[in-house]
């Protein structure tokens, strides 16, 4: 190993911190690897032609009866590596495939062991309309946007980092390739494949910036945000939006070796798919296809439009991820689709010049309430005009408006009535009613008022138990427990003032 | 005639204070009736019989070569009453047929003359989607509810008209029959039919219960307050709601030759015409048909649904009076049925549980704010519980709520810019620019940003025309003008708060 190549491998160790390296080795049971952390295994192999396209490179994991296979990915230098995430605590063994016969059969054993503090697995599906992470506790997903954070100066990337630790937000939306729109207008510092004045060399990848990439997702993870990573986009000048159909599978199946083994991991197909001028909807229909067949961990799945909605019913989006703000359709999209919606644009909280970025933060919250009582998701973002030009909706950077704390308040509360009653939320449609929603077990019944300011509201709750009522105004941030017990079609005497909403909790569970 | 009668003609004087009597005369010229006035001829017939049913009268009025047929009707103790609204100056005659030769072949003549001061004649539609007064001054639609106000005690009813003489309301939906629902549980103070026990005599009206709306229609021109009487609704425990198909044509035949000379009337089919489960689409077929053929002024007409809204593009609506709070369909509604939108009720100001009475003030002028900005028209209601359970929703009396004064501003603004450019408001569908309209001759042009806050916003103007503007705050009802002068895609810079407006206006124009 020259010293270049030692370089390189130490600036590997910094970007996947909390990836264990593994080796080649038969010892009975090998290393511990935590359930659901990504391993890394390093293998040296040919520098020679093109590796990128010359070599294949696969690895078949097993443990018991199972075998999950997945593609290892030249990271430049003559290293190439294989990723894996274990989802079972007990052995594993490790086989290489390789047409490089450096690189071929390889094989290993280690241990998965229990997961540490914090790691909770991955985010899938649960209960229909919701999620969960692997070990059973509930996601509450909340998220918000900063599609180019990844291109910013350093300092603001540490920012970023530093903001969402304090957040509300347990996912971000963010960008594969740089971005080319209003307010970015940079060239990146690195481009994904190598870049000789306006041409691209599409035979290879450039292996640092797909480095800079694994760095920013597990610090992510470190903090509890899922990277939902948006694979193409039409904000670009580079071309990225417009590459051969052989380089688009390539870069898939590249992006799909390097990253998914990363727990906190969503695959957005793309942002505004339906304004990627250049491609059909058979292309859309093969990258599905190659993310389903390499991805070997199954990640969510979803894809987000500008005008023409996607048809979520599809069976490869495992949600809808749309742009939207028509919250009122919230209710009957997760009826027509069958499986979790969440307005991951609902246009943004901020001041600019366009209408997707100037919506007030009462108007934010307003939308993430209206999503919730419909047992559905919402999405932030922020636009607010800065001196230096930094928009947390693409650089990312720190907050500015006051939606976040408000969306703080919404998701303890939704996080504290599973503790109550655990289960999925459901949305009631009650007529003239305001709109409710409840926990599948009767134990937590919440309604939202909106622009409504009723004095006194008849409020249907589910037969059989008693509750008592908490009054929440959600913009000012206010909890107070309303007096006495309630059941059936309660009469509740309220404040009359607007945007409030009433919490039931059943008497005598947990 | 004898003393009842003598006190019955003078309650009647009262009644139709604007109203002059005419008798027969040959006099060259005959008495003085201002165009646009009602005037009455009261005819003196057989009291014998039933005279509702037995006797038939009309009168033909005309005027140079024009003939206008109208019905008269039985008042009472041997009164008959034809009434008739001239809409042209000049000399008119008329001669009346009747199966009661008491009444038929009288004659006689009148002139008409210059309308008074406020008089400005019945209002149509104007420009496709807006209206105006026949003497041609635009009619800005701004409308309230007070349902049920007919019958409520005379101090409330004197109330009614105050209020509604300082308010920025110029048009009143009003229901015909008493009303029976939620904070509407009295008898009214008298019966449209005579009434025994729980027993109709649909064979005979009683003329007190109309000479008493004669006198409220009147009240309400005199204050230059269209009258938007309510035909039918479901709100009914006396039977009103369904009776027989013969009583349904007497009565629509009967109120029409009484209401019809009044220029300040509208007719509404009905008030949730899909609520009233005792008729068949055939029956609102045949009353709209009998409208059209008794209204020898053709007042405007349309119909109010509940669930399923009525075919408003049909013919015979010559607008819309919607129920709906999906503000946002305004101007698609608008470009598919091709005549005037009134959200007649898009959900009222309040506090009472129920959720179409609690919306809170601002969100009712924003509602108001959407339909002017897409060139149609909303509708004011307020129900806030009170101590003397009046609410004006349906009582009237006096207004407790904030959005009056707010909508007073809108009308102001609407009306001031027809002074500088008269002619319609065009809506302009501005993609993801925000909500605009314009006047035809492009004089004024306005922009509506709701819970949006640019700082700075790029509006296209029409071309060729240099503007000055104003910034609007919706709900702060201030106004600041702007800076400099605009054109093009002008850059406009704004305080970055939401519900604002900006107001172009040409320079050179008024």
């Amino acid at each position: 190993m020259n010293r270049r190549d030692l370089l390189k491998l130490s600036s590997m160790a910094v970007a996947a911190a909390a990836a264990p390296v593994l080796g080649e080795t038969s010892a009975e049971g090998g290393p511990e690897v935590a359930r659901w952390d990504a391993l890394e295994i390093p293998l040296r192999g040919t520098a020679a032609g093109n590796p990128f396209i010359d070599v294949s490179l696969t690895a078949t994991f097993r443990m018991k009866n199972r075998a999950l296979t997945v593609e290892g990915f030249y990271d430049g230098d003559g290293v190439y590596k294989v990723r894996f995430m274990p989802d079972e605590e007990g052995v594993w063994t490790w086989t290489t495939k390789s047409n490089d016969k450096a690189l071929d059969g390889k094989t290993g054993t280690f241990t998965c062991v229990a997961p540490q503090a914090g790691n909770r697995g991955p985010v899938s599906v649960r209960d229909d309309y919701h999620f969960g992470y692997a070990d059973g506790t509930p996601y509450v997903e909340c998220g918000t946007t900063c599609y180019a954070w990844a291109f910013q100066a350093e300092k603001t990337q540490r920012q970023t980092v530093a903001t969402l630790k304090q957040a509300p937000f347990n996912k971000l939306r963010m960008c594969l390739f740089p971005k080319w729109y209003q307010y970015n207008r940079n060239e990146p510092p690195m481009y994904p494949f190598p870049r000789t004045g306006e041409v691209n060399d599409y035979s290879h990848f450039n292996p640092a910036y797909f480095q800079h990439l694994d760095k920013l997702i597990v610090e992510l993870r470190e903090i509890g945000v899922e990277a939902d990573l948006i694979l193409f986009h039409p904000y670009d000048k580079w071309g990225y939006q417009q590459m051969p159909p052989e380089v688009d599978a390539r870069y898939l199946r590249y992006v799909i070796a390097r990253f998914s083994a990363y727990r906190n991991l969503w695959w957005s197909l793309a942002n505004e798919y339906d304004l990627l001028k250049y491609k059909t909807n058979t292309d859309w229909d093969s990258y599905v296809r190659i993310v389903e067949e390499y991805d070997a961990f199954d990640h969510l799945r979803s894809i987000h439009y500008s005008r023409h909605q996607y048809e979520y019913w599809r069976g490869w989006c495992t949600h809808a991820g749309v742009q939207s703000s028509q919250l009122e359709k919230a209710a009957e999209w997760r009826a027509d689709w069958r499986k979790p919606v969440i307005y991951d644009e609902c246009q943004y909280e901020g001041n600019i010049a366009s209408r997707w970025g100037n919506i007030n933060a009462d108007e934010m919250t307003r939308r993430f309430w209206l999503a919730a009582v419909q047992g559905t998701y919402c999405g932030h973002g922020e636009t607010y005009v800065s001196p230096d030009d930094i928009l947390w909706w693409s650089h990312g950077g720190v907050l500015h408006g006051k939606s976040p704390e408000k969306i703080a308040f919404l998701r303890k509360l939704l996080e504290e009535t599973i503790a109550v009653g655990p289960g999925p939320i459901g949305f009631s449609s009650m007529g003239d009613n305001p709109m409710g929603a409840k926990r599948a077990n009767d134990a937590v019944v919440f309604f939202y008022f909106d622009a409504h300011q009723p004095a006194l509201q008849t409020l249907a709750l589910p037969e059989g138990k008693t509750y008592t009522a908490e009054y929440v105004d959600t913009l000012a941030l206010t909890r107070t427990p309303l007096p006495g017990e309630y059941s059936g079609k309660a009469e509740v005497r309220l404040p009359g003032t607007p945007w409030g909403s009433v919490w039931f909790r059943a008497k005598g569970v947990a």
